[in-house]
């Protein structure tokens, strides 16, 4: 997908909502257990309910490995059942040595058509640029993340005096931008968001950490967002699992509904 | 598998390497491809020629995903083959949040049973703790990367005059300890492994790069060894592409003898 694409559909929905496809088998209503893919069953129930209302669907590869070939098949079905226009995002913050990380782009952009994919930077250019070869396809490249490891080394200072998460933001607009480039940055920073704006203007952020981590939507938005919103916020957990019961879909519309309407003051 | 154990091993065979299945179904044998599982037959072949002479294998995950679910199959079957005294790395280079690297953990730890997993440390301590979390299993982290990439990162300069690396490396060893946590250093940074040595006098280090990246066996062993050898030195596409016909298997194993031969010298 193109810039000017993600663009366009932000401002016909009103939104900036990525739902993050969490689903841990464990956690799906009852009813869905017995389903012969339980995984698919309950995305396909999310995307339902929700894909007029965001614009972009983050599966967190995590928990559909621990499923072994099996969850990569429901990763599949899923990725066959997004509607076209939304954007997809491979939550699976990889990186390896160069011939390697071509070998996980060709997974993400190739064997599953996913828009983009998150890639973790400690293994510096040669690990990230295989990914950014790939046409309309995109690099989410961890700045400053939701956690509170965050602090260990991103907010590290160095010898220029910046935390080593800008010199990550800034080194990387050398090696992409803001056509096939975005990065990773946690609600739960809102303090940093004005400063990381000024060092990346007009770039996409990826923001995870708002709901159940506990950042704000509207303090993250206020100073993070740019002339085109320039803002993809996450939700997971709040969203997937609103509800539990047999109308779990309209718990999970009603709250997806509430976030879009907040997000819609925007524009 | 327990620290003792493993250097158990390294004693009885007089080596210390660790054979990378980085198995590109584009580089096997043409008589293999025919198979009808040919990422299997070849890992099979492989384990065959050097399981007498290796210590470890380390299938790097990125070859068996670019095969979709067929991939983990074939991965499975070759976790099932490889004989239960020897090492297992799951090259994965992994981390996310705490409750998505616990799934993380799961799936390589509980589904496919490795020894270990390759954990990138930009996500901090609760990104790494839950793969700790494992009896008798061990998270082996990025510190120093064979790639040229490693310069942009990890030998960045932070205010107290260390390289980020460093900073990995000690901070580390306040949530693991030389039981449970190794570091990668690659091969391709001899001038570093004495002072890295004394950065971790008791951890052993996974050291890639040696062979088709440029590193030499020599000088890393003569800098970076401890009294327990503490080196699992890697060696991929050397090992393993190193015949293509019929007779590919007596190729691997000629090439895997010279290296424990060279390794044998050390005990």
């Amino acid at each position: 997908m193109t810039r000017y694409e993600l663009i366009a559909n932000i401002r016909s929905k009103a939104s900036f909502l990525c739902v993050g496809l969490d689903t841990d088998i464990n956690k799906i209503p009852e009813h869905l257990k017995r389903a012969k893919d339980p995984v698919f069953e309950f995305n396909k129930a999310v995307i339902d309910a929700t894909h007029d209302l965001c614009v972009a669907y983050k599966p967190n590869l995590a928990f559909y490995e621990s499923l072994g070939p099996s969850g990569w098949i429901s990763l599949e079905k899923t990725m066959d059942y997004i509607p076209k226009e939304i954007f997809t995002i491979a939550d699976a913050k990889r990186g390896d040595i160069g011939n390697t990380s071509k070998m996980y782009a060709r997974t993400f952009f190739e064997f599953f058509d996913f828009d983009s994919v998150t890639v973790a930077p400690y293994m510096g250019e040669d690990s990230v640029m295989p990914f950014l070869d790939f046409k309309d396809k995109w690099v989410i490249l961890l700045g400053l993340t939701s956690n509170t490891g965050s602090n260990d080394f991103q907010m590290q200072l160095c010898t220029d005096g910046k935390p080593m998460y800008q010199s990550v933001i800034e080194k990387s607009q050398k090696w992409g931008n803001p056509d096939n480039l975005m990065y990773v940055i946690g609600a739960t920073h809102p303090e940093n968001f004005g400063n990381i704006r000024k060092m990346a203007q007009d770039y996409f952020f990826l923001v995870p950490g708002v709901g159940a981590q506990g950042g704000d939507l509207n303090k993250v938005t206020d100073s993070g967002k740019n002339d085109d919103i320039g803002l993809l916020i996450n939700s997971s957990r709040e969203i997937i699992y609103a509800g539990n019961g047999i109308n779990f879909q309209d718990d999970i519309r009603y709250k997806t509904m509430k976030i879009q309407k907040e997000m819609s003051e925007y524009f």
